[in-house]
């Protein structure tokens, strides 16, 4: 009798700087891992490459064929159709509006495809498994580029009536702040506080009046080479001026969960994300204003919790499209 | 032949300052109806003098006997188990905590029983009588003594994993604002600005530097006898004064919805409760903000409309209890 070989997924995700790609088993095991840079402004020909190389590279590395798969699971920093077209992209070059990603794909490397925009993917990640894991409510925050949240209702990803719930990255967490939003054009939103854009502004401004920072000695004094990484690095090596960053990003974001929590009442908060990664010192601050503000008091009970699954929830996601045959029609509708 | 007699019941909405109660038909005809104060801090048994009163009044109104009703539903001002015991309430007098509505109720008036928090129960109304028949995600706020939402999600009450959505009265509008809210006990909360408190406060500041309102002719110059009701008259005559007090009130909402409507993503958003009577004054701000800020562009589509139930959505949504058998468990869990 044979051995049924376990369920595996090729799982990617392609975000707006950074491309992960991950061999997944249903059981949720990484049998391999790559994780790349997303060229600036790559065209789609140039990512679908790199999609090419790293299933190949992926299926070597461990022995397997892609037929052997259960299928590619792809979580894209775009607005995508169920049938892999791409509707919209605020992170992705202009080009890829209208690709069919699917088709070129089935071209040289023919499976079984699933697609995903980046706010619901790693949600799904989250639910199976990482925080989420038999929560019926809990609410799924990306801190990084962009801030978005995925909600789950009742045991089920939560869309909204107008197809796009959980946009906690725009609502207004300063009226009188002059911090123009790259992402929807005001000002004062959540994104100029706690996304890349937030903590970038926040750093620079500190900085102009703090000289002794690790940040100008590891940037040489080119402020236009920090990152988002740089001052989580910074921060992990105690300096203050890195750490302060991430407090005022982690209370306002602990501001944008306050109107979350009121409102949606959850059980618990997951926070993922590259900036999620600098932990208490963001999270800290965040509860703090949950603690103080929720109400009713009962609602103070809500977990706030760093992602178990550091930044792989996205292809953690992309695999259970795979293995529970989730499609996620999430077209341009919603952003016209 | 005998005709079956139409389905009615007695539907009462006990709020902080009024109670209102009505003969309400299955098909949502009001058949009497009466509106009263509610005496300040009354206990238990005032209330209930009045409430048995109220409804041998309106049986005697329309010839009907008690016992021909459905059932007799209740929307109070005050957290309750379904079986009418009170658990905790801000709006009504202490005395009420424990007191059990239905046996005190059933000794005098024995008939079904049904009880609600005045926050789910209008929304009730709403969906069956109101502006949201036949949608499947609104959101119904009520402006008024405080502010409350309740969210219909795929067309369902949504209470969130902690028992407790919607509740956008306490969002953070203004970090920065020095106003206590009476609710929360925190500042700057979107009640200071837009509910009771917020619109007399509003109106003191701009009437300390406004000599010339009808507010200081009505008031005969003591504003603490100011009301919303007298804000709203004073609007309807084209104060300007009062005016603008609304024209805040709406920002203020405004910003509140912005939060709410990116993070629901709701088809509709009914604005019910006294204040929202000042209509377009009121919505025609908080509209601009959302106009201006939803993001994405895609939810400015939502609907913001005023409540066709006027003040009336609690007794439509205690008869919606009865007619639809739904009772409605928010006990004190919520509070702790």
């Amino acid at each position: 009798m044979l051995t049924k070989p376990p369920s595996i997924a090729l799982a990617l995700d392609i975000g707006g700087t950074k491309i992960k790609a991950g061999l997944i088993t249903q059981e949720g095991e990484i049998l391999a891992l790559k994780r790349m840079k997303t060229p600036p402004l790559a065209p789609p020909e140039q990512i679908i490459k790199v999609i090419l190389e790293v299933a190949h590279d992926l299926c070597h590395q461990t022995g397997l064929e892609i037929l052997q798969l259960a299928g590619v699971g792809i979580s894209i920093a775009a607005f995508i159709t169920a049938e892999g077209i791409v509707t919209a992209t605020a992170h992705l070059s202009p080009a890829w509006l209208g690709y069919d990603i699917r088709s070129r794909l089935n071209r040289d490397l023919p499976a079984n495809y699933y697609f995903g925009l980046d706010a619901p993917v790693p949600t799904l990640g989250e639910a199976y498994y990482g925080a989420g894991k038999g929560i019926q409510d809990f609410v799924h925050i990306t801190v990084s580029t962009g801030i978005g949240a995925g909600i789950v209702a009742n045991g089920k990803y939560y869309t909204g009536g107008l197809g796009w719930a959980g946009g906690v990255g725009h609502i207004i967490i300063d009226e009188t702040s002059h911090r123009i939003c790259s992402g929807c054009g005001n000002a004062g939103c959540l994104e100029t506080f706690a996304a890349t854009q937030g903590i970038l502004t926040t750093a620079r401004e500190l900085l102009a009046s703090n000289s002794n920072s690790l940040l100008r000695s590891i940037t040489s004094g080119d402020l236009n080479l920090l990152t988002p990484k740089i001052i989580l690095e910074a921060c992990l090596q105690g300096d203050a001026v890195a750490r302060e960053v991430f407090n005022r990003a982690g209370h306002a974001l602990g501001l944008g969960l306050v109107s979350l929590v009121d409102i949606v009442a959850p059980q618990r908060v997951i926070i993922g994300g590259g900036i999620s990664q600098a932990g208490e010192v963001l999270l800290g601050p965040a509860r703090a204003l949950v603690q103080a503000r929720a109400f009713p008091p009962r609602l103070r009970q809500v977990e706030i919790v760093q992602t178990p699954l550091a930044d792989l929830a996205g292809i953690f996601g992309a695999a259970v499209m795979v293995f529970h045959d989730i499609r996620i029609n999430v077209s341009q509708e919603v952003l016209n």
